[in-house]
């Protein structure tokens, strides 16, 4: 039965991720005349033409090509494409005078932000580190290093731990409040993992392997709720938690109020990055050579207060964000923690066999193909209502690009194998 | 009627430092055929013959060099014993391959221990940073900024804060327990501040104003006793307090048992290091602009608990160590305490003008003139009984050289300098 579906689910991923999502940006993103990429798309894969290069859109296109080439697809065209993202970023976006890469440039090249943000380096570390994993090529696993050493020395709070966010180009820190300086994420952190995960396959290197081991720690022990292991958004830099509020630099859409604040800014969690964070540090663990059954506890926590609170069971599709106990606040449907679910619920069903993980994702699964992919132009919608109507249309811009759909893809078909694959050899 | 005692003590600290000490190392320490300093002498100032060079007494020798000749003395000829030092240092004691500076070497420069000591590298960019102020040799401040950037990216713990301390020659973290990778220490943290106020000093540099700043929040606040703000010695990596116990790496002969435990391993501070510590505050925050009312409690906490409980008023002197509500328990009288706690007093009655603190100078001056200097060799004796009588005799070894006896002169010379004009003016 399970063995039926599974197939079914690996078919519609393959030929989605090779015959509409890969295409889809292989036929557009490159930019000849300026180097690097475009990522600005409209809601029929147009050329929406707004004049920037993001930090973000160029890192994530790296490593969308960089993955997908280390996959096994695009017979060796994603290298090349990967490696023109590579060059502009080292060319154009490295700040040589004062280390570290700028946040926002035009298309031609020029600064617009010339800001040192720790989510941008994040992205950095980690597609350069899968750049240089996917095709050999020393460069991308050097800057990956320089950017691991830079936000060491100037990152890091030697007082209370944790990395401090937001910084000036010359890496002073950034001020209060909305600039951010006082403050530390659960996003920051969880993708500081992410990239010292791939950081750490790629060099092999102690330090690199430490420094993940203690932001495994710093996550698991501050910035999960003690009771419910729920990501919680925002801190003080002493670890107490801070009102979510919004900062001057963002990298997404989340609602706020006007005044930049959330209605329950000190009691809200999201099912989506909290299924990306368990499944995030599964691979974090597999690289490290570490059990899962060292995390058990954290590991469940994250995959059942998602599959309890947020999988909506009637429309299918994870909602965006609720309380620690599990009220939800916004049904609405983002495409970034469909993305996220997908791969964390096959993570979970893999190791935990519990029927209701699959059960999850097949909700899932149907939401995003049924309703938030666009088959006719390839990519995802960016949010939809809970029933699955447009609410935005566009394909991609500077933050939403194509990170989390095509490693959504990549991963679910690598997860969809083994699972088939272990089925096969149970029977 | 202080005026008059307060030239006495200047008269006899200006004799000293001027006619025995420095004389003392200028005429015996420079090794003309290996490079570096001889820091072996026995009681009568003889070399001793240990076929040793340690990364501590060849840096604290450049300090004393370096920082003798910013107060004015040697008349240009201890830049160039400073130099000497420090082409010692680059040439020999560097570590090309991973960074750092190795332990200990023998007299021609051969690594016996090639491990990477926190404590060490503390006084690497003290000395180097002080040499850059004293001679404008762009080396030093080079050469403390680069081991600098290797301790914030190699000590630092990301998860708890703070720095680790001792490591393999590659900068992996050695084992737990007397290997001293799963401890943290007042010692090392204090050293820290120290340095890092000497190469904001020399450097300017937001960042390491930063990292000055932090270590300073975290040694009031997690450090220092919540209660009577005494020094803790020995941390677990979270910073619960850990038992003191001897590591395999020492820098100083402190007594434990047989065991290598302490009789009372978990309630045990050194009315030295408090002093030490309060002076090096106030001294921080001089070269950081920031007012000594910022951290009023913690200083008078520190400067009080060493009057009430740590200066011999019979005998004169400070005790070595005692519980931190008060009880003392070893009265023996050691080198380093007597140093800086002639310091902290003169900074203490400097600032709050209280004549205990004057008193508190007075016995600890007249036990230092009276018994611990051996005015016949120039140098200070290392151990002495609580009524003066020598335990240990040798003049210098590895870890005694010259940094506390000399600093405590060319520091207690500009700070009776101070008060005497202060008199002057307010008469």
């Amino acid at each position: 039965m399970n063995q039926e579906i599974l197939a079914q689910y690996r078919q519609e991923v393959h030929q989605h991720l090779t015959e509409e999502l890969l295409p889809f940006w292989e036929n557009r993103c490159v930019d000849r005349t300026h180097g690097g990429f475009i990522t600005h798309f409209d809601k029929d894969g147009n050329d929406s033409g707004e004049d920037e290069k993001s930090l973000i859109a160029q890192t994530r296109t790296v490593y969308t090509f960089s993955a997908a080439h280390r996959a096994g697809h695009g017979d060796g065209r994603y290298a090349d494409i990967a490696r023109h993202g590579v060059d502009f970023l080292l060319e154009k976006m490295w700040d040589a005078e004062h280390g570290g890469f700028y946040w926002l440039m035009n298309r031609r090249g020029e600064v617009l932000i010339d800001e040192k943000i720790a989510y941008g380096h994040s992205f950095v570390m980690y597609s350069l580190s899968e750049y240089t994993l996917a095709t050999g090529d020393p460069r991308g696993l050097e800057y990956a290093q320089r950017t691991f050493d830079l936000l060491q020395k100037y990152a890091t709070d030697t007082h209370y731990g944790g990395y401090f966010e937001m910084f000036h180009r010359d890496w002073t820190l950034k001020g209060p409040g909305a600039a951010g300086g006082d403050r530390k994420t659960l996003d920051v952190h969880m993708h500081f993992m992410e990239a010292f995960t791939t950081l750490y396959e790629a060099s092999g290197q102690e330090i690199h392997r430490r420094k993940l081991l203690e932001i495994i720690e710093l996550l698991v022990r501050k910035i999960m709720h003690p009771e419910y292991g729920t990501g919680i958004p925002q801190f003080w830099a002493d670890w107490r938690v801070a009102p979510q509020i919004k900062f001057d630099i963002v990298w997404g859409w989340d609602r706020f109020s006007e005044d930049g604040f959330k209605s329950a800014s000190e009691d809200n969690t999201s099912y989506g990055h909290n299924v990306e964070f368990a499944w995030l540090l599964m691979h974090a663990l597999d690289v490290l050579g570490i059990a899962y059954d060292e995390y058990r506890d954290q590991l469940l926590k994250s995959y059942d207060h998602a599959v309890a609170y947020g999988i909506d069971w009637e429309y299918g599709g994870v909602y965006v964000e609720g309380s620690h106990a599990g009220e939800v606040y916004d049904r609405e449907k983002e495409f970034w923690q469909q993305a996220e679910v997908l791969i964390g619920m096959l993570d979970a069903y893999r190791v935990y066999q519990d029927e209701k993980y699959l059960k999850a994702y097949d909700a899932t699964h149907r939401f995003v193909f049924d309703h938030l992919i666009d088959h006719r132009v390839g990519e995802w919608k960016p949010l939809l209502t809970r029933q699955g109507e447009s609410i935005w249309t566009h394909m991609s811009h500077s933050w939403k690009v194509n990170y989390h759909s095509v490693r959504a893809m990549v991963q679910s078909l690598i997860r969809l194998d083994k699972l088939i694959q272990r089925q096969a050899e149970s029977v």
